[in-house]
């Protein structure tokens, strides 16, 4: 019997690691949406288990004197990038030290804890006492990674939600973002000030909109056989690839949460059940980066979900499952979800004013983790960015302010970044689809995607992690990312320019 | 630091294990519940991931040595049935050769995959040539545990499901039970022959449905913040103590096989939740057989259930949750659940000829292990018994006679005597409740189970396994099983005799 090649050895651990996180991710999905209250207890012990059996696996020093060895062995392309994943994800398993990463656990999970009763509480000087030690252990972090890799310390963070994005680039995208994006508001405001909109009036039974989710889900061709939808208090796309889980959330009183949300997992499930079924146990065969994955889920729910040949499609729908109301009419269902209304909440903003959100996050947890400013500078930033850049008076409300977002709370700074890199990825790949298919627009207008997921497929999903980001987006769209094509977007769609 | 002891560090592999067996049972659940097709594969895959890690540690031969010297150290009553019950987890995990235990798993696997489209097709001869391979290593499985145990090969498989025991005693047993429940049978069926009985007509809609069985689950004193109800092709108790999951099955033409089934489970689940905490992740905090769970819920669906008491509570609620139809009023909803109706299908047999379906596959698996009778001879011995004990003709009829259950198909021998074991519990732990609080049943009839649910849990839930069964029976009721109970209260219930 031969000596099986490192690579392979690699190869079949990866697998194993495959099967336990799907345990895991389904496991994740119970305690989200079937778990009574009694059993988290119990579940979080079992939980830490199947963590603890899975992070040391992938902690193993077998797997770094492997891939070692499977460098100097003769691969071809496809298994050379799976090595480069694989190595990535030792990286990221051993990056920190056992007590640090332990104690950040720790602190995250208890900052987390209290903050779901001091954000509604308003509680500032509350949450202050437990953020400290979440932003003190961010910043050693930070340093610990920035000695091992030679970046910066705020770009180490950003890499493990974007391998490969750094401060510069993002300095110079949302830079010239915020030069042009709160004269776009203004503007599209001024223009929406006489446009009459009907509100349609509720309640809007929540059997009645799950059906309505249901059919939504058939048209953009989310695989029932191979996925669910549900319920959850943070509609999210969970499951593995074979078993697609996303929730939505529903409000009798509104049918708008539940379809935007339903569009936005929806496509975060396509790119999940459109991922290549050939590498799906190998680090190869996972989605590329958060940016991506959003750039999936803002490409159905903004690009496509808010245009107005949408609208022709959702009106039917909206008529066949809610019934006949005052403003299920085309025009008026694109008029409702194209309105923009600066607000304090992120996840309720428009798709105008949504990066703002993001930039504001950005500027100041980049400061605070280089050091420039402390965790109890945030508020007076927070005031002043928002007025500057959304016009939004947010002075004395921490709750519906710095406190808002669970992100910082359990210390995943370098996050917010990807939403808006979403966005900006999702205005490409529409581009592109428009110039291959100039007729994608009435195609979409009765109902039909099929040109669309196409590309995505071939362009996208099927491609996984094969290339590092910005060879895959080269390779989709013929430049890197240019952030043109999302002020063109907006332009087009709330400005009217063409 | 001191050495820990033995019996310490096998406490801390078992609640180890413990946490491990709650995600497989949440994650079995999940696969008979929510689980769709397409994600079967990539489950089974992880699945078998987990069982393997799990069958691992059980066979550990650190635990063996730590099992052995923790017999030298001081240990307490308590500790001490603990280690008791840590042992028969290791000879258990560790009773079979692996090679044996995995031909075994995977003939069984073989043999139920076929098995389902064989069943519809009535074929026999196509099952038969599977079947003898599951045969014939369940005989040499039992001829192993023979050898090892001192036992005869049959009842070391029982004492797999029923610990202590033997054939001798279900022979005096069933072989009592034989000589007067056909005659019980008739008469039952003679005297309800003149009694007119309106069967509710449908439909019944599944929503209906559903909160009926929530309803009766609060009557039952089913946790509901820590657990819940859902729905299967076969009803089940599963998840874990903590939070325990059951199923029911809906048809929307009848609602008797929810209403039975939710009471049956109920009393599974009740027994789950009423476990003793503090030992919960231990082998001492395990249910102590499948005969004292069937007890459990039997106890619910036949004892309560059925009684004549009961359908005083029944009838409000299906009026309330089907709304008013002919037949919801107690008289007729205890004479439709009390009627005795023999047919070939054990799972939807009335109470009364319940046992003759159980002593027939008894008989029959108890020849089969020892060689008196071939795979081949089983539908002839099928035949002739259906008849002598019911008088109902099964010839020709497979599908419906011996290749209906799922038990022999997998392997199981030594499983079906549990259910009237199970029975005969019941009736003896209702005997003595009604011994210890005579106004029982007029408690019942106002929906007020609580005498009967203290005693439950005075007398089986908190023990769990603390003893060994023929004392925890003892010690309940004052005697070791006596079957004299169960013929009395069947012909208290289908005789009129008091």
């Amino acid at each position: 019997m031969s000596t099986p090649s490192a690579y392979a050895e690699l190869v079949a651990a990866h697998a194993r690691l495959y099967r336990f996180d799907h345990l895991a991710a389904i496991l994740s999905w119970d305690r989200s949406t079937m778990m009574p209250p009694g059993g988290s207890a119990a579940r979080a012990a079992a939980d830490a288990e199947l963590r603890g059996l899975i992070h040391g696996l992938r902690r193993a020093p077998r797997l770094a004197e492997l891939i070692q060895r499977a460098g100097d062995e003769a691969l071809d392309d496809v298994e050379r990038a799976n090595l480069r994943e694989m190595r990535r994800d030792w990286l990221e398993a051993n990056a920190l030290p056992e007590t640090l990463a332990s104690a950040r656990a720790l602190a995250g999970a208890r900052c987390e804890h209290a903050w779901r009763s001091q954000r509604p509480a308003n509680d500032w000087s509350g949450f202050l006492s437990n953020f400290r030690e979440v932003v003190h252990l961010a910043r050693e972090e930070a340093v610990h990674l920035a000695d091992a890799t030679g970046l910066a310390p705020y770009d180490t963070l950003l890499d493990r939600y974007e391998p490969g994005m750094r401060t510069a680039v993002l300095d110079r995208l949302f830079g010239a973002l915020q030069t042009w994006m709160p004269d776009l508001v203004a503007h599209a405001q001024e223009a929406q000030r006489n446009m009459a909109v009907i509100v349609p009036a509720g309640p809007f039974p929540l059997a009645d909109q799950r059906r309505l989710c249901h059919a939504l889900m058939e048209v953009l061709g989310f695989d029932f056989s191979a996925g669910r939808l549900d319920q959850s208090a943070h509609p999210f796309t969970g499951g593995v690839a074979e078993d697609v889980r996303i929730t939505t959330r529903y409000d009798e009183r509104d049918f708008l949460p539940a379809l935007n949300s339903t569009l936005h997992e929806t496509g975060h499930a396509r790119y999940a059940q459109g991922l290549p079924r050939a590498w799906l146990s190998q680090p190869l065969g996972r989605p590329r980066s958060y940016a991506i994955h959003e750039s999936q889920s803002l490409l159905l729910e903004m690009q496509v979900g808010r245009s107005r040949e949408f609208a022709e499609v959702l009106a039917p729908l909206l008529r066949t499952y809610l019934g006949e109301r005052a403003g299920f009419d085309a025009d008026n269902l694109h008029r409702l979800l194209a309105r923009v209304a600066p607000g304090r909440i992120r996840v309720s903003a428009d798709e105008a004013s949504y990066p703002a959100h993001v930039i504001v996050r950005y500027q100041i947890e980049r400061a605070l983790i280089s050091g420039e400013i402390e965790a109890e500078d945030i508020p007076t930033l927070w005031d002043e960015k928002m007025l500057a850049l959304l016009g939004v008076d947010t002075r004395g409300n921490y709750g519906d302010g710095c406190m808002q977002d669970v992100h910082w709370t359990d210390g995943a700074f370098g996050y917010f970044p990807s939403y808006t890199l979403g966005a900006m990825y999702a205005a490409q790949w529409f581009a592109e689809v428009r110039r291959t298919t100039p007729e994608i627009g009435s195609q979409i207008a009765v109902g039909n995607l099929q040109a669309l997921f196409d590309w995505l497929d071939a362009n996208i999903w099927s491609q996984a992690s094969r290339w590092e980001t910005s060879e895959l987006v080269c390779r989709a769209s013929g430049t890197d990312l240019d952030p043109a094509h999302f002020r063109a977007h907006l332009e087009a769609r709330y400005l009217g320019a063409h």
